[in-house]
């Protein structure tokens, strides 16, 4: 195992060529790091199951995805409009009016440290969205693998050096390190040669590399996805008549990968209504009903059984489901309810539970769901359900909406998210660090990329098409 | 007075509908707002010459260059890119290839609270940049006046409140506060409805200010530019036989406003050799020839003393240049000079002095002179003369510059930064806490502007064209 410090280094060295490479040399890297993601599929897909029991349907799923993921990188890239040319051509005459020659364009910012994610081994990993955004970038990548799929990390790994030597390319351009020590990570994020950190993790891992980015002498971009709360609004006219439907979606979305999406509903926003009360006792039959599988790793479960705990004893919280477990990592769905007015006074029941488990607010009139909305802290996404009509009251909602989210839907469920050119993969802190970035689809390239404008350059440069030199 | 927390509340109740004002409101505004400067100009100018001292003809031309920016931003609103708007329609099939529909939009962050420079009392002011692209993106501003130009700030933010109401818009999209204790920014960052702040002035408090964004519960985006070092590197053959020529271009760019611009040239770079010798007596002389005014107050004048007396005292700086000041509140032109080993050893050296004072740096050959722009913190600017030729060691050059800077000049000097189109005025931290972004040209609104994106939108969100709801 090599150390982080050989390892950086080693990355460092080639930044300057793979920062001028052509972008159809990046293409071509891209897409055979996705071919060979295909091409080893049954022995990788089985290495993932064994080490996250996340289940070889979904696994295989994940897999395609970060296939396509590395495609579409490749096509951006291709296209080149990431890298933003802007050229202004000298105007004649006295300033305000009159200006140099200004050639503005996109620069790698350098290696990259990657953190992957426990609950995406393909997809939130080595050659996952981050990996493939900064190579994308021209930026070397640096992996730190996460101790829950440090085997299947390590192939992946090789896989991917196995095309890097194919295409006669440094094996350098893509590092791995690992080790379940915070320090390890720490040291990382800390090297003088990595000039970004792109992390999906919990609150408090997060907040610990984002204060050691900060603190460099030369502080570098934490783009840190933290946690995300996901709230779905449903309104009278989507439930309605429809509380069976609504109830089952929302269990399966709650439940799906035993509730361990970032994106996955915590809190579900209604009024006051009979209907109501039908939608909370079908949803915790369809809650009830659903199969889980075991979680990730102890911390994650017992952080589950502590969160509901925590939740389940606030005041003015009932709890309305809590089952008993099938297997010691395998929770119970839990299910709370509470009303606007207590879920916007208490920042405690506003804390993401990571697990199958969500809390029902229930408000009175149209502003206390426009109160409960305002209250979340940054998510990921918000969702609301039968705002097909132009009214004051909906754009008010979807405002509130947009104020707490970077993706707000209007059907569907929150999970599942997009690898698409307009994707906002991305909402104010905790959700982000960095809410103006997204980390899914084609704009996450745009992390890795600084602007710099170059004022009257030469010829030489300029006949380069705006490529970094 | 008003206070910090009444007119932010005020601004913020304006800020839903601000947000959602039609792009020719907006245009409207900012062009109103640059008529009513022009027209205003005289007592204006005369008002800001008896603050600051800076001279009527350059503060004419910074009002000029200020009405310009308002315009330029009220173009930039009616060709509404900046609002970025992608539209993804739905993909049919199975994910990963098949998606919802997605309509990416940037919605207003909300109310932005504007740090006045000290050194632009119109550009970097009430109705400065920031303010200018902060009302383009659809956000109310509470601006924190300078002290240095209280009379000033009133003056103008009068006028602009002349035409909101002339424009039948509501007084409280600009708010104004004001005081010279740090206590009344901190008030404002940290107050609750407060989403962005911009800031340009000194390191320590812009430190101070970047702290509270980051210590709230909410941490909001600080753009601060907070000091820059503006190397310009001047190659053999642009130096050789041109000596007097440059000399004196850099001494009247060094003491261009006594020094205080944040694009003041702060570090010369060139070769050892008989050339840099002569070009040195004649930068000292043309240097000692430069009319001064007084300082803009008296810590910036204190603050220079000091920092020349600490350059002059660390070990291989020789003092080239230390004339004795014609009065109190105007200081003498400061050279120095060190050799690169020692540069890119002693930080010290690295350090901005804001003032007219320059330090140049013999390289014995072109690897010292990539150490020492790869030395530099991050800058605003670096200049790079005489890399007309396409050749390896050019694009290194270029590369490093590129690496510490956000703006790469291949001629003229860094002092006037054009509003643009592709400008970007920014670069790593200390020039800017937001490399990615810019607080000059056309790419200023993007600060402003956070990334949305609707899944399944219905109709009537569309209809109204990507703009925010």
């Amino acid at each position: 195992m090599k150390t982080v410090d050989s390892t950086v280094l080693a990355a460092s060295r080639a930044a300057p060529d793979w920062a001028s490479s052509p972008a159809r040399q990046r293409a071509d890297l891209l897409a055979g790091l996705a071919r060979a993601l295909e091409e080893g599929r049954e022995p990788l897909v089985k290495l993932a199951h064994d080490e996250t029991g996340l289940g070889a349907l979904r696994l295989s799923a994940e897999l395609d995805r970060t296939a396509f993921q590395l495609r579409r990188f490749a096509d951006e890239v291709t296209a080149g409009a990431a890298f933003s040319v802007i050229d202004d051509p000298a105007a004649s005459g006295a300033p305000p009016a009159g200006h140099p020659h200004l050639h503005r364009v996109r620069v790698p910012v350098g290696p990259v440290a990657m953190f992957s994610a426990s609950n995406f081994p393909f997809a939130f990993s080595v050659l996952g969205g981050d990996t493939a955004s900064a190579l994308a970038a021209g930026c070397p990548v640096v992996v730190k693998s996460h101790p829950g799929h440090t085997g299947l990390s390590r192939e992946v790994h090789e896989l991917a050096l196995r095309v890097l030597r194919a295409q006669l390319l440094p094996a350098v351009l893509l590092g791995l390190v690992e080790g379940a020590s915070p320090q390890i990570g720490q040291d990382l994020a800390r090297h003088p040669a990595i000039r970004a950190v792109a992390f999906t993790g919990s609150l408090r891992a997060g907040l610990a590399l984002q204060q050691v980015c900060r603190q460099r002498v030369d502080p570098i971009p934490f783009y840190g996805e933290l946690g995300s709360i996901n709230p779905v609004v449903v309104l009278p006219c989507a439930m309605l008549g429809r509380e069976q439907a609504v109830a089952t979606a929302l269990a399966q979305s709650i439940a799906l990968g035993t509730g361990q999406f970032c994106t996955s509903p915590g809190v579900i926003i209604a009024k006051r209504s009979d209907s109501l009360d039908l939608f909370v006792r079908l949803l915790e039959k369809a809650l009830a009903s659903q199969s889980l599988h075991p979680m990730l790793n102890e911390a994650i479960r017992t952080g589950f059984d502590a969160g509901c705990q925590r939740l389940g004893q606030r005041p003015r919280v009932a709890q309305i489901l809590r089952g008993a477990s099938a297997a010691a990592n395998v929770p119970a769905a839990a299910l709370f309810r509470t009303d606007a007015a207590s879920f916007c006074s208490d920042p405690a029941l506003r804390e993401e539970v990571f697990g199958p488990e969500a809390i029902v607010v229930e408000a009175r009139d149209d502003q206390d769901m426009l109160d409960a909305v305002r209250a979340i802290k940054g998510s990921l996404t918000a969702t609301i359900w039968g705002a097909d009509e132009d009214n004051q009251f909906h754009r008010a909602l979807v405002r509130a909406a947009s104020s707490v989210a970077g993706r707000v839907l209007f059907s569907g469920v929150p999970t599942g998210v997009a690898v698409s050119t307009a994707q906002h993969h991305g909402g104010p802190f905790p959700a982000s660090t960095q809410p103006f970035s997204t980390s899914v689809g084609s704009r996450a390239i745009d992390r890795f990329l600084r602007p710099v404008v170059f004022q009257d350059p030469p010829d030489w440069l300029l006949s380069r098409g705006g490529l970094p030199v």
